[in-house]
């Protein structure tokens, strides 16, 4: 891309990869005067309870589940209505204070990582179902709106979201939105940008910004999907109209065993490859059963080397061909025994263990570390051989729980951090696996988003032309860069700095790891 | 959006809503001298026989299916190579010299009509399948290939490409990706947007650019989809990886009469508020119905005001599970009479007509103006009752063909362009069914695109930010606004003037009518 030569040219304020290295640095304070003056004009535009101001009212905003990474905000707002928020940011730019938005902060990247010198704006208090309309199929609801309160409440209906993160609980549909949220059944039902029809909310000016809308196609560019997934970086989303979908009559799951999980890896791309578009598709290998099995009783096959879980769901006749169809893959691909769900009682309880694998992890071991890699489908036979050696190479122990469907790796690397050297060799192990993801043409992260975890892998990831294209779409959303700087998309200078290490050890460094 | 601050300080070379209107005027011609130092530098990159320089040479490519709109390009090149098609661009670029790229021809907004002073870029002879993955269920080609001779390679595999315009035969990927293209079966299976994984090409510039690729997601802002349905402001591609699904095993049409149009519009807002979503949901009203079945006999119900036909695919399961669902929703819906095809031929019959609903309008009318615009599905019975009470005030007949699933219509209007005034009745009465479009939240284009036809209407459909932030994400791509100037976005000065005129008209004038 040619923007390079201008915006180096071009005054401070320009949100280049140069110019935003201006605000790269997280931890970059701010002098008393400063913080008065954004304190007044905030206090300008929003009553006093919805500015927190004492450290120990801003000391709970300083992470977000990557608890590794702390940094205590400037200032934190809680603004209560639409208007407000445009205020706040309209005030920000006025001042160039860096504004991060925070949804319910169980990101795991540390996309809302605070900036110290920097204003955390909180969409807690947006929390509003606004319509949910059974005829049009959607839900208008303010971003502060948990993710699963959208299908409570869309369910006297028969409707419901379908993305569904496993913080489905508590995570915030802004927080999906910036993320572009999967879960285990976005392999049939797609991720949060095949769900969300419109948004609306205000750039770093405080001016508003409407993309998308009803139809499915709109004329212009998709600015709606570029937002989508853009971790905070283009605007600040108010409101969202979200797509529901019909609650199927029946679900089952059909469980499986193999004798290796390299085939297992090859069974999951055999039922793509048959055309069979399962709800959910996960894998688990014999390291992760075993760990469950004890305290889940989920009756997993503990003599596998790996299970494979796959959902179908729709109407008994649909449900009945797909599972006859999906045992018949499975079959061919070597399974040696298969079990089919005969009640929702026994459907959850194959779940129950897929579900609780992390927390197993935590019984096995005093440390984790929690992977998250894709890979094309059919490479996965070959992605669990090579964990396989890397385990033997590195003395460590790794469970794998992979989204399988969508080649979506979650590798628990075990390790005790008071052992010495395991936790580097934790970091390694982990950086080898991200590494292979992109050898094999996948990617650094499947829907853990970039955030500050892995801006040193997007040097990997994407070449200069691609990063330097990311930074002219978000300078034109941002030209000031003041929007969630020194996320998700790495300075050119950064990168640079990174290829040196990179050369330097022989090897792709991984930044820190997260606390337990 | 911020950016106009900036760019109307900005030196000329800027692709801002003002720097843009330096190219705006399509039939802005250059001098001799210009144009033979552009010939040098074409000759400097390209063989001989990839260039067109004569007149008689370059008349074909004078328009695309807008055939009313139409300009004699400066030179058409016909590149072989990837790298040729680089090195164009970098040539152009450097030479300041517009670029409308093209691929088949046969888009209906002008979207590839060439510039007076510019290179028409044709990418006919990029026309190879290069990949074919039937276990990752892709397909690598280049842009001049033919959308039905993917799915055709396809087929031994007992794969395909789901979106199919009805033009597949003849318009080319390229064009598709161009205009993010549809079809009857887009309603289940998603437009181009969703059935592209990557592209990789150039921008203006000549600079390599690859964008997407295999995995569900990928981290970075989407790009992808921005560039899909940019009708080619962005890049030009030379390789796309589509998605391929497999072919049902079985497809059934249900054919439902109705006594009034606007309750077939609120039967199709039922189907798919009860969780429905067939593979095809078309509507024809009687005015339609009565002009193809002479001379199609596809067995339509001539006493129906409007009649449905919805497709249902998949397994003989699936199929006859779906087909009961769609007949009880339509018979609650007040559909009087209900038949299914039996059989292939019978499916294709039903088809049939619906398919050769332009082509009998011609039969019955000397001209006619098909429209193309999208409103929420819900709406659909209030946009037919509005239509008929238009027929009556500008005294003109008009047959209603809906891709009614994804509320996309295409009226109609017949009239005599000899007859004194009727060709201006005509106009109004598209642009007011547009207009309506719009306040019912609908839009102006449902999947012909706006390029040179629709440009005033995106004034109506989008505010001053929404088109300045369309600008701002052109700049970050193409900084010089020299890729297919004139087209898709209107500058601020060409809607500020537009303004005008819609005062002083009192109503939305349309632009002018194709010819016929």
């Amino acid at each position: 891309m040619h923007q390079v030569p201008r915006h180096s040219t071009a005054g401070p304020g320009v949100a280049t990869p140069d110019a935003a290295s201006r605000w790269s640095d997280l931890t970059q304070t701010t002098d008393a005067g400063r913080r008065a003056k954004v304190l007044e004009a905030l206090r300008g535009v929003l009553p006093e309870d919805c500015i927190l101001d004492r450290e120990e009212e801003r000391r709970p905003y300083e992470c977000d589940g990557l608890s590794s990474h702390t940094q205590l905000p400037m200032l934190v707002v809680l603004p209560r209505t639409e208007e407000q928020v445009g205020a706040v940011l309209a005030a920000c730019h006025a001042l160039d204070v860096p504004v991060v938005a925070r949804g319910a902060g169980t990101g795991l990247s540390g996309g809302a990582m605070p900036h110290a010198s920097g204003v955390v704006l909180s969409l807690a208090r947006l929390n509003r179902i606004l319509k949910i309309d059974p005829e049009a199929c959607t839900a208008r609801v303010q971003p502060g709106v948990r993710n699963l309160a959208v299908s409570e409440a869309a369910a006297p209906f028969g409707l419901y979201y379908a993305p569904d993160p496993s913080s489905q609980i508590a995570c915030s549909i802004g927080g999906n939105i910036a993320e572009n949220s999967g879960g285990v059944h976005c392999l049939k039902y797609g991720l949060t940008v095949h769900n969300v029809l419109g948004v609306r909310g205000f750039t770093i000016t405080g001016e508003p910004l409407e993309l998308g809308g009803g139809a499915l196609d709109s004329p212009g560019l998709d600015l709606l999907a570029v937002t989508i997934g853009s971790e905070g970086l283009l605007m600040v989303v108010t409101e969202a109209t979200l797509k529901l979908v019909p609650k199927p009559e029946l679900a089952q799951v059909v469980m499986a065993s193999f004798d290796d999980s390299g085939k297992a890896g090859d069974a999951v791309a055999a039922i793509i490859a048959a055309g069979i578009i399962p709800a959910g598709l996960e894998m688990m290998d014999r390291k992760a059963t075993v760990a469950v099995e004890p305290f889940v009783k989920a009756g997993y096959d503990l003599s596998a080397e790996a299970i494979l879980l796959a959902e179908s769901d729709g109407t008994p006749a649909e449900v009945a061909a797909e599972v006859a169809d999906i045992e018949r893959v499975l079959r061919a691909s070597g399974a040696t025994t298969i079990k089919v769900s005969q009640s929702e009682a026994e459907r959850l309880r194959f779940w129950s263990g897929r579900k609780n694998a992390f927390p197993a992890a935590g019984r096995l071991s005093p440390d984790y570390y929690c992977m998250d890699g894709t890979i094309p489908r059919k490479t996965l036979g070959r992605m669990l051989r090579a964990i396989g050696d890397m385990e033997v190479r590195h003395g460590l122990r790794c469970m794998n729980v992979f989204h399988a469907g969508d080649g979506n790796l979650h590798p628990l690397i075990l390790f005790d951090a008071n052992a010495p050297g395991e936790m580097d060799r934790a970091n390694q192990f982990g950086a080898e696996i991200l590494e292979l993801c992109v050898e094999l043409g996948g990617t650094i992260t499947g829907e853990h988003g970039v955030g500050v975890e892995k801006i040193n892998s997007m040097c990997v990831q994407f070449s200069t032309a691609e990063r330097t294209a990311f930074f002219a779409v978000k300078s034109a959303f941002d030209e000031t860069g003041l929007l969630n700087p020194g996320k998700a998309i790495p300075t050119l200078a950064r990168c640079a700095e990174y290829g040196k290490l990179h050369v330097h050890q022989g090897q792709i460094p991984h930044p820190d790891l997260p606390r337990f």
